[in-house]
């Protein structure tokens, strides 16, 4: 095959691809976790006493033993529109005719692919929480080994007031720990077993329907679910706890693009691409790829809520733009999760740059830092007017911001102190300690 | 002015604005938050000593008395991208000088503009909470009513198993309530002050920072937050709420668009748009604007997920973003929940309809419960054979399936114990209950 | 490897891969692309003087016949962030070093992969015409047999005024005409050649940079283009038209999933996917994924106008986020052109259930046509009043509408004198020709 | 009422509103049309002799006379889920009884409301064409302005090649002087009456009704069309013309971003917002608006393409959608071409800033430029290797690269003279004044 989606290409396998991910949710994936409900299935009916226990044995024996490669559903699944049909159909022919009977009895289609889906999820969303616990870790490292490093704040581009850069990272890190809060609430909504037939109603599996469903979940370590067909805001809320988190670590990928020009310079990537004409060039590649797939997954994630808007008790329109949709998501936030990781293993602060690019311009981003400590000694409003006349002064000139502030009131400022001030002072400490504590116990 | 959007617009004030939400959200109850916010976070500063106490008293009664029209204020904004410079500066023109000096003490207009808009929020939720009651309530009497009612299963535009209507409307609420539990646990994470100053680190307010922020939070009875000027996750997780809610009842919507469709007819509504020269049309109008609003948030989600990548420690293009997106996604959320709650005191449920829908085709509908019945009396997959023959004799003559197949293998099935059983059968039954336990305590 | 993406999967082969578009976009179609554009800028850059002929020769053939697996580009791939680095070692590694040296000469990564990605898009599109060529056919023809069908006319769900079938293919049909207009439009824009240098100047050609980039032009058969390195408006008006394109396409197959629904049942595809326990069933399948795509491409089509807002003169993020959107907008075109033509060669009209469904509420939707009759004879309000009253007892009743109305007014209307007037009337006929006329001579 | 959307808000009036604009598309002007088209349908049928021309000139009076405030057509616009009843019946009010039964006659809603769109947008898009030359011209001026100045070219992040400013300007106008022309090509496929009445077929009218669609759209001076009720692919063109429109500009506005960052500094914008705290702030609000619109645009856009997929003759929700989307676009647009021209009318160019930045890193940007030169007396791969060595060592050291080179191979590179190169060299005059004389006469 000719694979075109970036996801599955060959060429952008290092780039793009997740050979880890795409175990779990490949078709080879999804085959075997459709097999593995069918046997299961048999299985709890077996329990419940609905079909023979015998058969429900063999059923799932031949369910973990089958080999089915993708390509012999192709077929069958074009007819149908679904895959179960073609996979039901070879799972029966590897069974004896008296067991066969009792394949996916009472099922729907729907059944199969949701519940395996989920399954599929959970593998990955396991995968999501490892990768996460590693750039946490990453994050958290980088936070303390510059907690007192003074830098540039930067607001709407321009350098605002000086922080530390340490806290510039905790604030990185503080969205992805609520993201850590936000799965494990969403996980008993998700986590859950799809079993319903034709309509929802689990008509066909006669008065033990309910006991069935409630056994199916227990031997896939799911919660017991009611019907969710046509229900999918559990799947849309996964949607957006993907691109939530693809657009955490692009806001990340967003700073390191800003960071890392030539002009600024406070970050590179030992890593990064380079290129034979220009030598000079270090592009910081896993940033991109960051903000590439955070607008992707944003890009992406109002599908799903579109495919909400399904008809009756099954809408094959909307199902299909489900698939069309989340998986890229996954294995966008996959690949996104291995980015940031990368990166953060080959990032290097340049102190250096950050002392000089708080240089520039004389001394006026201590501008808020100077007026709060003339507050002291005049009225803030005049301590206000006396800096904004002494940086107007300092922005056409070549005085620095406190020599202009002496000649015209006596004060002398400190850098020493202002710095000392700017790293400790206000909120930080405070908040740098409990985003990085709340980080240590995740 | 000339309103131009359709949630402004005077014209299309009755079916897609809502005065009661506007009020809420508009101009002025923005500024009202606003200068709420700059009042409270002066009370706050003199309860921990920052500012003099006598000041901080006069700022709140003039933040409470000012009367400030939105139109004041806009060309401040025009110059400053942002609301509050000009604000401020009118709010200190109300005041004596030496009090006017600590408005606004060591604020960043971030601050002003994102607590204000938790407190606008705090108050369309509830307002949604209400609605969202209403709309289950109508919903739960809707399903008892219609317990015993049976209709037609359809799945991908076909009919395909009888289900009862109740559960058809059991299954419209389920997703509702599990939204009123989603919203309980957004919440904490929501209504979050923000004061964090220039860059995120609060240095203008000195130590006493972290107290001043939490006893703001005590004041506006919101969760103590740290900075969050570039950590917008539960901005967009609100927005996904939003926008999920707005699916579910946009999935109701779609229902409602396709059961009244003329040929099937199994809902009216009594107050569906006429026609002057077509007076047989009934155009469900309700039911369109529900869809219509679904996509429309669908569409405008993924804009708040976009706007997260925010470049450093204040991004004035993100932020505008926001503002152009959340707006309208507050406001369709609240047209939709009342369209939704007005369909419903306007449905009429046409239970003769439905019983000649389910009579189309020969009663070929009762394929699956004839299979099954049929399957405890011979091999299943014979039953299916018998049944699937029958139905292609039924599809294409004039004969009932039920007489086809007694013609075939001589078992006379019963329509009443059939719909009987479909009717009770199942985990119909179990799951109904269970949802319609959750509404009654929800 | 493990495809995640339905549109390279082997399991959804069939239904929603593309093995003939896939093989001129997949990763061996971009390398050969690649290679040729290599070749052929060596030979036009020999042309021109600036490279030894019987170096670009050498080039040229090397290019031709270099077998280059996409795997053995990976790694270069992942390392640059781009596959051209990498195709240009190995290019040089096929060549004796004096050669070598010619290769890529004074191009940059971007130069290629642009010009490759237009001659692979010319390729694609020349498919889609063929096919749409098909559709356009097809439609014609089922247009020109159901000229004189007469149909239920429905707006806002609700049968409204009849109108003949063969008008609403026709209808289907017009807006695909005009895409084929707006492609001759956009393609001289599109097939432009890239080819300008690190930074768009072209200044490592020298001076004669802009002759090369005309005869490369000319040598790849593409208008001479200037730099577009970050002007992509001409791929975002592609993905417009891609869009439009499966959104026609959609609104067909959306009118198919209704027409064909239980109730309906006006049309029918002898080729719709079934149930093993629902023989009733006929699924749609091609409607429902021409749907899906639709939408599909709908939600993709905002990511390639996202990736126009590049900084400066190459963003590696918005880059890789076009390679991320595009290449499933391009498949999924193709898709949902082989579902239009194969739907259209399985579709059966039911013209008895257009006429039963007309039959529906003793006449009601004769309502208007009765108004204009009567209008002719009293005046038009009246007539009005007196068909809406008639329609009232009607649809409470079991009289039919022209009996009731001239019970009324004694005016007798004769339902096949109506039924003409509505096949021929109003502007059908002219507009109906306009538009098969057009498809003729497209 | 209480604004919520910023386009409509007193509060955001100088920001995001757009007063010309908005007259050109809000209710009133909106009305008006409406009104409009009733009246020449009026004109129009009595010069196809299908109602009495007194009737028909009394009616077109009534309705350039009427003054009807969108509030009166509120209740009527909330019942029908559409305004033109509504209208329909106040403007039969303002006439005789004999008159007004000819108002609207055989019309549909839509067939009012669609060409009243038509109508405004017209207006709104001379509107667009009017500031679009502004700002061409000035971006025109501009680029001649800096044709010889040398700033670095970026990619990726990294500075990398030197190139004129000029150009880059000429590189932000080329793709504007392609959506002039695209303009021009969808004019003729928007700019149609909607004439088509109940479903499509304008049955109502009778004979004459070809005749009586072509007429109105004489009067109106509009192409004719055929009906097009659920053909939106060209509203969708042109929601794709906007939304690229905005993409255009949200580049050059992505662009100032950049360049105005306080380490970069090769811009200023003398209108830029400013911060009472932080004096050397200078915001570059223009530029993050144009981001802003771009994205929300980019945004927008696909809900246009969702909403093509209507059922049947009319689609109450799809229709809706649109009316939810398209004016905000229409007016983002605008204020985004607002705000261009403003930016342009302050924006201040840094030259010294310029030629500081190329300073920076002893040289290294001259990299490719010299491995060039270099290539003149020595192969290709070998100047590379010199020149990345060297590069290496300037990078590490505080040599300049032009030194460093002379001490490893004698040669002596003239800086004057390889600006001098990059100034005029490569492709960049000849594009430069192709792209000129282009908008010269656009």
């Amino acid at each position: 095959m000719f694979s075109i989606s970036p996801f599955d290409s060959a060429l952008f396998r290092e780039l793009l691809s997740d050979a880890e991910a795409a175990r779990l949710l490949g078709d080879e994936a999804r085959i075997a976790a459709m097999l593995r409900v069918e046997g299961e299935l048999a299985l709890a009916q077996a329990d419940c006493d609905l079909i023979p226990g015998e058969a429900a044995t063999a059923i799932a024996r031949a369910a973990a033993e089958l080999t089915l490669p993708a390509i012999k559903l192709a077929s069958g699944t074009g007819a149908a529109g679904v895959p179960v049909p073609a996979l039901v159909k070879a799972l029966k022919q590897a069974l004896p005719a008296e067991q066969a009977r009792w394949v996916h009895f009472g099922a729907t289609s729907q059944d199969i692919v949701d519940t395996a889906l989920v399954l599929n999820c959970r593998e990955l969303l396991t995968l999501f929480e490892q990768r996460l616990a590693g750039v946490v870790e990453r994050l958290a490292g980088l936070a303390h080994a510059h907690r007192h490093t003074l830098t540039a704040g930067r607001t709407r581009t321009q350098q605002a007031v000086p922080m530390n850069f340490g806290f510039k990272v905790a604030n990185w890190l503080a969205p992805l720990l609520r993201q850590q809060e936000r799965l494990q609430q969403l996980k008993p909504r998700l986590f859950k077993v799809q079993l319903a037939g034709a309509v929802g109603t689990l008509a066909a599996m006669g008065e033990r329907a309910p006991a069935i469903a409630e056994r199916l979940a227990e031997r896939l370590e799911l919660a017991p679910g009611r019907n969710w067909h046509t229900q999918r805001d559990s799947l849309v809320e996964l949607a957006g706890w993907l691109s939530i988190t693809t657009g955490v670590l692009g806001k990340i990928g967003q700073d390191w693009l800003w960071l890392s020009q030539t002009e600024v310079g406070e970050v590179t990537f030992t890593n990064g691409g380079g290129s034979s004409t220009m030598p000079q060039k270090c592009n910081p590649v896993n940033a991109e790829i960051l903000v590439a797939l955070a607008r992707h997954n944003a890009g992406q994630v109002g599908q799903l809520h579109q495919a909400m808007i399904q008809e009756h008790e099954r809408s094959g329109s909307a199902w299909t733009q489900e698939w069309l949709t989340l998986p890229p998501m996954l294995i966008g936030t996959a690949v996104a999760l291995h980015h940031a990781r990368d990166a953060l293993d080959h990032l290097v602060v340049n102190t250096a740059r950050m002392q000089a690019n708080l240089g520039l311009y004389n001394g006026v981003i201590f501008a808020e830092a100077a007026t709060f400590a003339l507050a002291k000694q005049m009225p803030r409003d005049q301590a206000a007017d006396l800096v904004k006349a002494a940086c107007q002064q300092a922005l056409n000139g070549d005085q620095h911001l406190f020599a202009l502030i002496q000649e015209r009131c006596g004060v002398e400022l400190q850098l020493d102190e202002l710095q000392q001030h700017l790293l400790d002072g206000g909120a930080t400490s405070a908040w740098f300690d409990d985003i990085l504590n709340t980080a240590e116990h995740s």
